[in-house]
């Protein structure tokens, strides 16, 4: 798909109107997981390993069956059998078999006529474990005396004579490394870790799930994408994929942790069970216990610079646990590392390791954001040593168009020398550092995504539009979605209704995610919106009785054009709308496709932070987010993902971490003791949108929720390194860790 | 569109599998009207008016209001200002304005925290009623000296000097009536009178509203037709049709009384005063007296008859009362009277009056019926008094391809000639007369109806179906649509999961009405299968690197033909879906469109029945129906449709009646006194499918739902009067009026 002349003069693109879904959100009448309910519905409660590791020896379900008001339980038995790859994986994980593989897994669930039942029942289930030795360090799990978590996980890329937690492996680059480094001035090598974190959404995990007998079911649940639960819930509950219909209820932030199922299948057994609707809503520890942070990681990195500042070779190991399955983003961590420098030499090495902890699942740019810790983090330290402006050392080595990637592609029209000069310019970088203060900046890069995508327009009779959206909103995507529709068809915003349709009455769509939803679903609502335009233009033309090809649309209306122009007056769309059933029936425009021009992004972040050596406290003083939108379609909602970014990463930074036991459990499984910024903690985060267009896209859309979390790692601790005098190598930067660098 | 070659070798169609809603609807699964339920609902109520007939002089809303629980109150200055024609009638229905019209007119409605509340809170609101005179018979209402109902209604058709209550007019024919009578053997002329009978549906009309101060709202509901529901609210409460989301609930029976709207409007005027959801549900009482009731007629019909059985000339007046508003079926009671007749001579005038009644709504081939008790009797009397066989006379007269029409049209393929043969040749005609019962015939007609339409059909990964369909499912069309979808597939009926889409989330559908939903979503549905296979197909092209036209679709694969025939191996189904994200994207097939080709359709039925002459009861004793449906799909409910028409049509030939006092109030409203059959009084009803194949559609069909009940007026009536050995002209025929006639 070319991308066309559409990058000025629009009239809806780039407007800031009101989101459709503000006043729902504001007055309540907005419907979440939780806030579904049906007559004669249950409530589920699901029943937690309290142990990191232990085999499962029985399950006594009697007393909890005899408590009144208990109408069924469930345990793994109640799934399908013989499933493999990765739905395996997710039954594992949603009930589990032989073992329970963490603390929080589930092992049973009950339907009861309350809440407070159910939950009394759970105590009433007898488990009879026999705990076993576990690891929930990523590279204590790769030692060779570390307990197996699961066997036979591993892909055949893992190297021989690895660990069997090491489930699989990656590497990618070009050049030659070693005489990359022998160019070099000097060569520097480092090992970074970071911390496990929750993506932290507001709303814990609902749903009210109705399964008969037929193999039929309806599930209503609050996820980032309604296609995949029907997939996967279908699988493990035994049924077809059709028979069972989703619908993505509003959604309380997801941030990539709401792309995975775990309560949903047991939801659809506890019915099938009972025959009654049964509704499962997650408790806040359960969410920080049993559904999935991002991964931990331990890294390596070696970097080689000139005095000039060229990078002449890179190399990193990427080490990512992901719980107690394969699938942790360590591809993802080694690709997106050296990601935004161009360079002749370079080596990238990942390992995706498993430990008894809880699967993870994606958490915004999964990945990406530990990769720029430990490279950005060095290339501060390099920069400092060698006295180079880190700025201008990162322009000279910066990926641009035709730049072959550190991983492979060769990189079209892209952004980041324009994000670097962007931040040169800007009043933050050019402001002496405040006295006492350190001054950090990063790179970060994110791959962005298309996927498939199927998206409807109909026209109602008074010239307003609805739109069909398999995308469930979790940015403001309905404002946005809509305000390309209203571009194309040329009536006002407000004339577009945006839903997000069931998995019943859309074609497929992939998940949320891979900040895919204003390129993708954008992409689609702008084709299926110009599918549109060409029907009404052939009523017009009908009416007329003139060639459809002399039809125009412009400001709303049809419009003869060429031989015919000036022959008859522009036909307005609520004139053509009002006749569609006698003039050839409903007018609708479709766009089901795979977009495959998702363009890549880069984004720089300017960090000043100071640093209390009395009690190791850290503050963010001031920050600068730049980045590359491609085209900002709603430009609030690309600066509130841009500050969104930023926030989390502050976090995850400074005080964000899944704690574990020496006995393996988790100790802050809630939100006074998992420390997540809140107002106060955070300065006023400054955003500069950069529109460099993404040819992939009709108006420029390049996707933007993920890059924003990708350099606040690294431009932090560049910062409060700068700030301590101290390099800081693991995360979080939590006092303890401060004052225990200052003391070194 | 032309008849193609599918009139046999079905696979799918034509058997009788099991609904896909039969377990939802007996274990209680199924959510009607009244099932829905939202966090913060409130319930409300209606005030109706006692009068038939008054002038609102004032109402007093502070009692009302003042009572603890209520939270808003609604009269007609909630609504919109400045509607005209048909919403403007609505609106005058929906709440009373100047005056009320009707006993059980709606004048005001309170919305509170609990449904006894809300009806307490109606015995506080003070009205100031000034009665005025009223008139509730048809005959009467066009006296020059019967009260007008409503001023300025009348058509430009209506003949100068009527009565301000007749408000439309129809007129239609051809040849010289006068002529014809001149050459007939026996000419006759009757007066005939029906009573106005309701639906009986099960479920009462029930929604559940939001609307909010942004002018958004969503209403579920039981209708008919929910882009109809969107489109007439969103003029009453003065929103845009895409700002309201219509989702039609399960639905307890319609009949056509579910096509209109009455508390929806009062619904989501109540919550946007409220800013709550507010619930109603009718009382029985409401549903008789403030729903859509068929018209009550009077009609004058006369017939020429020759001594060979040609009829040489027909003349009617059909004289239809549809309430307080314009819109009753007098123009189709007109066109269907003569319609099964090739007749030289006919002439048919048809009256629209307004009456103090609700306003009729349609009720199964709405006015048709009537027509032919009037026609149909007329006939039999004299086939009697002339000694002749009343099927033979049919049989002679009968429409057939290339009949000039009673009311215009030539008619293309149609079934009337092979349903009558059909009769003839039936054991129930060739059975004696049992003693002491007597037998009736009677043929009936009905348009039938397209409209506009709008199907998708999504394939899952696992290759079984998603059908979307607009078209409420009022007898089983889940079911035969997904057996159509499956036929063209290729692939089992149980891979095919078919739903009723919201009108957010599909193009615009007509409502489910005119028997239209079989032959024009069936249709439809034909059409996006076929969409379907298109592009499943091209994904066999693709993977073999064929041409698209070298693959045809079999047994639900994708089989290289042409020069490439024997090339590859059927590729199936499931293994296309399977791999469609990474081959282009979702497969999905689209019908948008409005098909004008839904073929006619004629009955047949046959009844004995027997007279107590004691008491005046009658007995039902042996009921067949035989009737053309083109290609039954599902035969079962094509069955039921045949046998459903009959029962209903029982019950207003013998029992059902609208029964008004002096004071014009209606006196029975409930099912105590309403009185509808029941199975103990009904015979197993026998039915013969006729199948002539509808050229329109692609395999034949022709609608079946609303022909069933025209014939059975007319043949009790004949079965009735030939037992009795007295000519019945008026319905219903009660005890009382059969021993009135044997005295008489």
């Amino acid at each position: 798909m070319a991308f066309d002349e559409k990058t000025e003069g629009f009239n809806v693109v780039g407007t800031r109107p009101d989101r459709p879904d503000g006043i729902d959100k504001v007055t309540g009448r907005a419907s979440y997981g939780a806030d579904a309910s049906k007559a004669g519905m249950l409530h589920g409660a699901i029943l937690r390993s309290p142990h990191a590791h232990a085999v499962i020896k029985s399950i006594n379900l009697d007393k909890a069956l005899a408590l009144k008001g208990v109408k069924g339980v469930v345990t793994r038995a109640d799934f399908a059998e013989g499933l493999t790859g990765e739905n395996w994986n997710v039954l594992e994980n949603v009930m589990a078999g032989e073992k329970a593989l963490y603390d929080g897994h589930a092992v049973a669930a009950v339907a009861a006529t309350s809440q407070l039942i159910a939950r009394d029942a759970l105590k009433l289930i007898e488990v009879d474990y026999e705990p076993i030795p576990h690891v929930t360090d990523v590279d204590k799990a790769m030692q060779p005396d570390a307990p197996v978590i699961r066997e036979g996980q591993a892909s055949k890329a893992v190297p021989a004579g690895m660990h069997p937690n090491v489930v699989d492996y990656h590497e990618s680059g070009h050049g030659d490394v070693e005489a990359g480094f022998a160019e070099a001035d000097l060569v520097m090598e480092r090992t970074f870790t970071t911390e496990a974190t929750h993506q932290g959404y507001i709303e814990p995990h609902a749903c009210l799930a109705t399964l008969g007998g037929d193999g039929r079911g309806e599930l209503w649940c609050c996820t980032q994408g309604h296609w995949n639960v029907q997939k996967i819930c279908a699988a493990l509950v035994g049924i077809e994929q059709s028979a069972l219909r989703v619908t993505a209820s509003e959604i309380g932030g997801g941030f990539g942790g709401k792309t995975a199922v775990f309560i949903e299948p047991v939801a659809l057994a506890l019915s099938r069970k009972t025959n009654r609707p049964v509704k499962i809503a997650m408790p806040r520890a359960d969410v920080f216990k049993a559904t999935g942070p991002t991964a931990s990681t331990s890294m390596d990195v070696k970097i080689g610079l000139k005095k000039d500042g060229t990078m002449t070779a890179a190399w990193g190991e990427f080490r990512s646990q992901g719980g107690a399955f394969p699938g942790s983003p360590f591809s993802f961590t080694a690709m997106c590392a050296f990601a935004p420098y161009a360079l002749e030499n370079v080596k990238q090495i990942g390992y995706d390791v498993m430990t008894n902890r809880p699967k993870q699942a994606a958490y915004r740019a999964p990945g990406s954001p530990m990769a720029a810790f430990a490279v950005e983090s060095l290339l501060d330290e390099m920069c400092n040593q060698m006295g180079l402006d880190p700025l201008e050392v990162r322009l000279k080595n910066a990926s641009k168009q035709g730049t072959k990637a550190s991983f492979g592609p060769t990189w079209d029209r892209i952004g980041l020398v324009e994000c670097l000069e962007a931040a040169k310019e800007h009043s933050h970088y050019a402001a002496p550092v405040p006295e006492g203060a350190g001054r950090g900046i990063s790179c970060g890069f994110w791959f962005n995504h298309g996927g498939e995508t199927s998206v409807t327009l109909a026209m109602s009779e008074d010239g307003t539009a609805q739109l069909m959206l398999g995308t469930p909103d979790i940015g403001g995507s309905r404002a946005s979605m809509a305000m390309m529709a209203a571009e194309e068809l040329g009536i006002p915003y407000e004339h577009v209704r945006a839903t997000v349709a069931d998995t019943a009455t859309l074609g497929y769509n992939e998940v949320s995610h891979g900040s895919r939803v204003t390129y993708a679903s954008g992409l689609a609502t702008i084709e299926a919106a110009r599918d549109t335009v060409k029907k009404l233009c052939a009523r017009a033309a009908a009416k007329w009785g003139i060639d459809e090809d002399a039809v125009v649309w412009r400001d709303g209306c049809a419009v003869p054009s060429g031989p015919n122009a000036g022959d008859f007056d522009p036909l307005p769309i609520g004139q053509i709308c009002r006749k569609m059933g006698a003039t050839g029936g409903p007018i609708v425009g479709h766009y089901e496709a795979t977009p495959e021009g998702a363009g890549v992004s880069f984004a720089v972040h300017i960090v000043d932070a100071t640093v209390d050596r009395e009690t190791g406290a850290t503050s963010v003083d001031r920050y600068t987010v730049i980045q590359d939108a491609g085209k900002a379609i709603h430009p609030d909602y690309v600066e509130g993902q841009y500050q969104g970014g930023a926030a989390q990463g502050i976090g995850w930074a400074l005080n964000e971490e899944y704690i574990y036991g020496e006995d393996g459990r988790l100790q802050n499984a809630g939100f006074l003791d998992y420390r997540i910024p809140v107002a106060s903690d955070l300065p006023m985060i400054d955003t500069v949108i950069v529109e460099v267009p993404n040819p992939g896209h009709p108006y420029g859309v390049r996707g933007v929720g993920e890059t924003s979390i990708c350099p606040p790692l690294a431009a932090i601790a560049n910062a409060v390194s700068n700030a301590a005098g101290v390099r800081m190598k693991d995360l979080p930067m939590r006092p303890s860790r401060i004052l225990d660098a200052l003391d070194g």
